[in-house]
């Protein structure tokens, strides 16, 4: 990787942490790249996120280009929240994550080391 | 990627980001990963961070063995931040950050595409 002294505002690192950066996103993130997830999934398997912390991050999600809520039932209205091809985008970065975290962190994981 | 769906508390993208998931923690290691810096160095190249979050946020890191303190001078006493071989082990996911940075947010960058 080149050497990086742009302005924050100008650097890659610090642009995508400013989209992605916040807490529960890339958790979020985690899970919708198994596929699509309706809210409920998603604070269930959060747990014990905020419902107004994880719809505050889907909005933002949203947003930036990231997820799109698709609606699977007109009546009752029932939508569930799907990558899109820029959010897809961003499993490498959950799986640098995960791979640092089996690596390093796994004697708090019931995960084997690969 | 297997399938993740362990709790929070056992999920390795989930504990990474326990360990390095504040704000500005991955612009540190950013920095780092160009080799040692002083307190100043990073405090200038990361403004506006506050140095109470600089300085909180090195703590952790070292507290987490990724960063280590080292004197060059004793009078006046002077340190730099190194990263430690576990810390170094973070590029991939400043990496994959920058990478998709470039990718997705680069019209707001001066970088070219690569």
């Amino acid at each position: 990787m080149a050497k990086v002294r742009r302005p924050l505002d100008r650097c890659p690192v610090a642009l995508s942490l400013d989209v992605i950066g916040e807490r529960w996103t890339l958790l979020i993130v985690r899970d919708l790249l198994d596929g699509p997830a309706r809210f409920q999934d998603l604070s269930e398997s959060l747990a014990p996120v905020a419902p107004s912390v994880l719809s505050s991050r889907l909005k933002r999600l949203a947003e930036n280009g990231l997820v799109v809520r698709e609606f699977y039932s007109d009546y009752p209205p029932r939508a569930k929240y799907r990558l899109t091809d820029a959010g897809r985008d961003l499993r490498p970065i959950v799986g640098a994550l995960y791979n640092y975290g089996r690596k390093h962190l796994g004697h708090r994981t019931d995960a084997q080391p690969t």
